[in-house]
């Protein structure tokens, strides 16, 4: 079990961790389970091709309805935390020769939903 | 692997499991996976601030299109349904000295969406 | 680690690949670990009652914005990718005696988004 830090630099934005993960894996062939210890960030993969990061954010954004919330502290902050539950906050991959096996466009990315932040993610292998 | 019994009581609900998942573990160290074994239920964290759990639980309503359609026995039930497969019926969290490495804040969570039922999830480790 | 191919016939589709999956197992009792290698294709689980399949795309198309996107090949083609990585491209799933543990009504499906295509899944085993 390891520890990986990630920082944000916007308060909503898609950071591609495959190569940070990646470099990460203690042994050659397994699956990498990664889980990200917050609440208003999310772990899933995605096709980075220019622009579809914002297109991403922009289509989560769209989505979100804007309620009366409750919540005590920032009832503003209610979509991020929705996202977060939605998208998911831990994904496996699967890896041989210490590379994980993904499709040709295909990139494990972290979803800011509340940043700027320091992000933490704890890496695990099943094998 | 070991089942957990979850009572839901309401039609609609956020319940935290972390404690009677956290309770079941075997093992010291390892991924714990969880697993629901219902189609109108889900697995996924959260944070569990006083009213999020409704805050959340309306944002999916509001979220859910309002369709003519086909589902033979409960057409209303179909955005049960939708949200399950949406957010999902597994999830793994890292563990170490039995108890769940999570955020601060973060919980784990089971959303039931047409309760009130006797929920079933299964407990595996990998490790 | 085993590569599994799936034939999609139609621009979207729900299949069950429940079966499929299941025979590919190689051991007896384990977590069964499935990623899709597309960015615009899903797995999760569900009820697949007559005509769910089609309410649920229904629902899918109804739920995803149509904003001016930025994408540079096929703008159009942003809520297919977005619904992917919502979904989410990596399930896990308990089995044993070779047979997935699962609810009485409840699939593993893959949620084929821009189809016809030839679509390819890893399967792995922790256990």
């Amino acid at each position: 079990m390891q520890r990986l830090s990630i920082r944000t630099h916007k308060k909503r934005e898609v950071l591609d961790i495959t190569e940070k993960a990646q470099k990460a894996l203690p042994v050659e062939t397994g699956i990498c389970h990664l889980f990200v210890l917050h609440t208003t960030a999310a772990l899933t993969t995605a096709d980075l091709d220019p622009g579809t990061d914002l297109d991403m954010l922009d289509a989560f954004e769209a989505m979100m309805p804007r309620l009366r919330y409750r919540h005590p502290h920032d009832p503003e902050h209610v979509p991020d935390h929705i996202l977060s539950s939605m998208i998911g906050t831990s994904i496996s991959i699967p890896f041989e020769h210490r590379r994980f096996v993904l499709g040709t466009w295909q990139r494990v990315i972290l979803v800011e939903l509340d940043g700027p932040r320091d992000r933490e993610l704890v890496l695990s292998i099943a094998n």
